[in-house]
């Protein structure tokens, strides 16, 4: 008999209720009553579980003992006739006429039932997804995923997979990962003794990538509107609960775009992975408002329903800087020209504006070489995106089109115009207005589920010292 | 006034015939007849381009003589009535009423109109997929993408982003990059001499991922179906069409799945991403039937309507045998044990089935640790795809659930069970029968465009000595 996923079953009761189904999954909760038991199970295939119900009297004493006996994340399936419950909370339950055992677990299972720390938890990694959170967290995690990929692709929007291992520094400050086959315990020198790097794989030092967003240009600059979606590393030694060594990034770039339509595809994309994500995932939101964030809904109806605020640099300054005045307390005071820490991006969505909200025209001194001069002369189009709880989730800008421009501020800034000549060339050959901004879809994915710590929604988190499993 | 893209002209034109519109693009020909002239205009949002009409009495001569200067390449915006043609072969073209340069080419831009290599493109690769052939690829390769994105999330599938970075090897065999932060001109040493890793981010050696199989597994045994979709790198060095350093891997895992309900799995996804593809981008796919591959569509409709071929390797070495005494000859001679060759998978399923064919229960000896042994003793539970004009394109099996089973195997294959240890536990704790498989994503792309070098599918591929752009 074809077994049936537990989420069909939910999907499909009324017409199911009476007819015998098959089922698998991992035991949760085992209770024996004497003459009958409960066994809870899930499949994973949705967040809620199904009560199989085993009978003494139909089941024969030794079957029904040995159900008993199994173990809390054993391996079970079942034959059973679904009976509908309408009186129960479950609205039905499994008659079980048969069961067979896929794979016992062994008494140390680490996954009991019992309240687990998610410090604990962060050294099951392999057996994580089987609890509540951490099922609740991947699955939004995936379905948030796709949101993003099923927004940029109704818009026409071309999916680029940019390199990962690179021999360019598209910040121009990063600290990356270098990647090699050179064996390090035998490394070939040059002459003058420094490692050669012409007999590594690439021929010349290469690294992993901090952003897609220079290759991004090139297909933008064909296509119009492009986005990445891939995983950008930092080895910055830093330890925090919103950094990661490994995490992916959302980087769309559009062509014929300014800093205004930039802003709106960044928020329209926002809301459409809230909306879908809320849709998709009733049961996993409700457990993450009622156990992790009490309010996470709520907030995330009023961001997907109200308009982002939009506040230049410099009136946010202001407005720091007379709360500051009035009593505030910053562990780093602002003044014009500093780069905004997350308590001051935090107070700003939080306190001042209440939602979501957009900083723009951003001192060019703290910002990278590629974003777009402001006749000012001392700004650059530049939008972040603060979000209430997470501060920074979305840093985007318009893009310094005019060559001499960019060439001036590459020369200004003593970085190597040879490093950038394909990235000039996109300013030579029918260079057109253009921006985009980077999404860290672990943070969209913390702002989802209200958890606070990265390592809590990546699948196999790599931090300083960690890279297990 | 709004831009709109060609491709919503292409969508709307009925309804939008007569009115003005904006549009931005590039040039990709101009012609002058004098008193009036046809620029050739793509704006990357549709494989068509648009035919955009200048006239020097409604432009007047400045601004005609201007237009007509442009060189190809240029970012040129257009505001203009869209005027039907339906006696035509385009069924519009745009009556330019004003016109604005976004971007002027040089002279010496490098995508001329006339017939260029792929070798000398792969040279501009920030700038080949302005040409028909690359915008044609990327885009087949972004919506291919998303359909396998769309199979999986249809079928309740879990998208999980198994990790880079590693510290484990899941072949058991793989060439792979090192992945680190020391300082290659300073190494730190251990007292024995050896490079001390214990200095290195992670406290220990790490490569890139050439698989996100085992991590999979983790996730199959919470959610029961998964799937990764994520870079892999192999540091291999070789110089084929088929072969690059960095690829993308999806990578299926099914819990309570057998081997032929994987093989259904790859076979329904397959067909899937050649009918989404074939549906969505039908300009390009004749595009690829006309100039890169004839009999392209024709092929592709018959893999996806007809059912896939399936044989044991046994089977299979019988037939390749046979196919040698009669007369076919092999670089590499066949018989039980041997590894197949592409030229013997490409005999298989071009000549003798003349369809995707599925081999499956290999030789143990020549199959990856994890895969289930048969009860023979001497083959595994594994299934590869070949596909016509490629080889294979998936590679899958069923895993090894039985704990003493693979404990043994990993012993004898003198592995260290130490690094093996989460992948046990999932043995240990209720372990249960499961299968999963890997498609090469580059291959699914180049099997569906005809295009015959993996170079030419990536957006900036890695293949030794070339890291560039």
């Amino acid at each position: 008999m074809d077994r049936k996923t537990i989420a069909s079953l939910y999907a499909d009761a009324t017409e199911l209720g009476g007819q015998t189904v098959a089922v698998a999954g991992w035991v949760r909760s085992i209770r024996d009553m004497k003459n009958f038991g409960f066994v809870t199970l899930n499949d994973g295939s949705c967040f809620k579980d199904l009560q199989v119900v085993v009978n003494r009297e139909n089941l024969g004493d030794a079957v029904y003992d040995d159900v008993i006996a199994q173990s809390v994340g054993a391996a079970l399936s079942f034959e059973g006739v679904l009976e509908l419950t309408p009186d129960r909370p479950q609205p039905f339950e499994l008659q079980a006429k048969s069961y067979v055992v896929e794979g016992a677990s062994a008494p140390d299972y680490p996954m009991q039932k019992k309240r687990q720390t998610r410090e604990f938890l962060r050294t099951q990694q392999h057996l994580r997804s089987r609890t509540n959170l951490f099922r609740a967290v991947f699955r939004v995690r995936s379905v948030a995923a796709f949101a993003i990929h099923q927004f940029f692709q109704e818009r026409g929007f071309v999916y680029v997979n940019t390199p990962i291992i690179t021999a360019s520094d598209a910040e121009g400050a990063g600290e990356m990962f270098r990647v090699t086959t050179l064996d390090l315990d035998n490394l070939p020198k040059t002459k003058d003794g420094h490692v050669d790097y012409s007999q590594d794989f690439f021929g010349k030092p290469t690294n992993l990538t901090v952003s897609g967003q220079l290759q991004a240009e090139n297909f933008a600059l064909s296509f119009g509107d492009v986005y990445t979606f891939g995983p950008t590393f930092r080895a910055e030694n830093s330890n925090t609960r919103r950094h990661a060594a490994e995490f992916w990034m959302v980087e769309p770039e559009l062509a014929f775009c300014d800093l205004e339509g930039d802003m709106e595809c960044a928020e329209d994309m926002l809301k459409y992975a809230i909306n879908y994500v809320m849709d998709k995932c009733p049961d996993e939101m409700e457990f993450f408002n009622k156990f992790v964030d009490k309010g996470l809904i709520e907030r995330l109806q009023h961001v997907a329903s109200s308009d982002f605020a939009r506040v230049t640099y410099t009136e946010a300054v202001k407005i720091l800087e007379e709360a500051q005045a009035a009593g505030k307390e910053f562990e780093y005071p602002v003044s014009w020209g500093c780069d905004l820490q997350t308590e001051h991006e935090r107070f700003l969505t939080e306190e001042h504006f209440k939602r979501p909200t957009f900083v723009t025209d951003y001192p060019a001194a703290i910002k990278a070489f590629y974003m777009r001069l402001n006749d000012d002369g001392k700004t650059v189009a530049a939008a972040d995106c603060l979000v209430p709880g997470i501060g920074e989730i979305i840093g985007g800008s318009q893009r310094e089109e005019r060559l001499d421009v960019l060439q001036a501020r590459i020369k200004e800034l003593g970085m190597d115009p040879e490093q950038y000549k394909y990235y000039l060339d996109l300013r030579r050959y029918g260079g057109c207005k253009h921006a985009g901004f980077g999404l860290g879809f672990e943070r969209l994915v913390m702002y989802l589920t209200g958890v606070d710590n990265i390592r809590d929604v990546l699948p196999h988190p790599r931090t300083v010292g960690n890279a297990d499993f």
